[in-house]
């Protein structure tokens, strides 16, 4: 028996998230549910599941993606630590943020590398 | 007798963007020739010469980055050529491309996966 | 006698926002008050006055605007109140929220669904 | 018997983009198919399909937000003309895309308004 | 006898964009001239009519925000001739876009250099 | 004797930033000193050592960008106050910041505006 695209993705969300993505979706069931169903389904059921990309590959282009644009710091720190979580070591997202100082400037970086120092002072 | 951040820099250009890099650069040799030489310098002999993060996941970061920005075509496609260069697949450049409409909406997905079909294309 | 665009604009802004209207254009008073006669001449004066759009289409279109670009939490919660004052449900806010996953990701919607969440608090 | 989101999709995407929905899905064939199914399961599947906002509303979020992004041209053109198919009249656009003035400034309206004209001229 | 908003911002307009400005003022008449009576009358009847900052100023200023946004060349040409117009040289206008590699990033950088070419290649 | 770049870039730092970009390149060195390196040696040494371009006119430059951007509020008020550091006044700062309400929107300036009241209630 198959499983469904919403058990698949919360499985995924949580080998990846970890408690973090459980409260993310705690934090949306009193103002819209669908809202997390869709999070579940979508992002995790359908794209993190997907072969043809490991996930450490997957949570460098998320963190790298996140960092430069700007506006998402929550989903940024979110990210920073399932990068962690599924092998990303401190010093290669440390290289990813670095880098985005060339794709979305100086301000981009140094607010991804303070949320990071956020990250790893709660661990 | 070490480098110079410029020779590093030129270096690693080449051995990432190769002709496409070389183009770039020479695009600019009349209007700011300095933009260039930082290009060479910052981007390539400071950071894609790090150790810490190895090239293929360097790529995967900005395709990501630039993906999602959504507002630079030229160097997106300058750096999907670079991922293929140094190593990843087309496969894995699509899965970053395709996860990319979870962060920044269908739309950055949708022009960075044409703008690989134009890449693509071309070799 | 014809309105001043001053007149028109305050009556649209108290008719729109209500008092988070008000208090925005206080706060620019010991700063900037020419920024406020501004923001009460062109958007509410000159644009939120036309006709050709009823008043809950026009918050529609900038609550979408504000949750997909992200940067303007302050204005977004402001203009989630005005588009309950103006007739919006709140299922109908959902819902333009949570299209925004569409065009402009998952973190957009997010965090724009996070900020009704405050804004509903409050009533 | 229920509709596979896919069905749903399909047929919702076939309602309001019409022919330009079809090229967009055409285009994604011979490069990434699962973006083109994805992108008729969730947005026209999960989300278009959706009760609580009617067709019109959802086009005028749409347009608001691709009009403010910026950069994403060809996906504004393919809604504007979605917009029209689902009922709204040129005028209320105008006034969507004038209204992105205030929220994203007078180069994302201009650069929307050029484009209407475009997808006006074609009909 | 006072101008009017719109009488300023016409000879504001025309001083500043020259044959530039008439063209973005004429490519909006047959699709919205509000827009452009409402371009004239705050961009350039309000805001550039304004004492307290040298038109040379304000021109790096919009120069530095259209290269750092990235996603409107046209807007971006514009100003680019406009800035020359005003007084601002050659070098200082590479100057300007040259820094914005340190807050918006490599590309904005790089495509507001290969704008600012074509624009000198025209005169 | 020739100064090194990070010599330049510091003392240029120092120059234009004062005390709070001493406090930024002190938050980066527990998570990464190298980051703090790059910055004052590119955006430092490198740019803002440039001639071409007076200081007063890199800030106004500087400033236009961070604002429009929106999504860089703390490196906003530290070129705010950058700025009057290097001779802009208080009332050229707003009139960049309100300029930016034609290029970027009104949330844009009145967030710029309100960061740039925090930074003079400091003084």
């Amino acid at each position: 028996m198959t499983q469904s695209r919403y058990e698949t993705g919360l499985q995924k969300l949580n080998q990846i998230d970890g408690l973090a993505g459980t409260k993310v979706i705690e934090s949306l069931q009193d103002i819209c549910p669908d809202l997390a169903k869709f999070t579940i389904e979508f992002p995790f059921g359908d794209i993190y599941s997907r072969p043809g990309l490991d996930l450490k590959s997957r949570e460098i282009a998320t963190v790298a993606a996140l960092t430069a644009l700007g506006n998402c710091a929550p989903q940024l720190k979110v990210h920073l630590q399932a990068a962690l979580n599924v092998g990303c070591t401190e010093d290669e997202l440390k290289e990813v943020i670095l880098q985005m100082a060339v794709y979305a400037g100086f301000p981009a970086a140094l607010n991804g590398m303070l949320a990071f120092k956020e990250v790893l002072k709660r661990n």
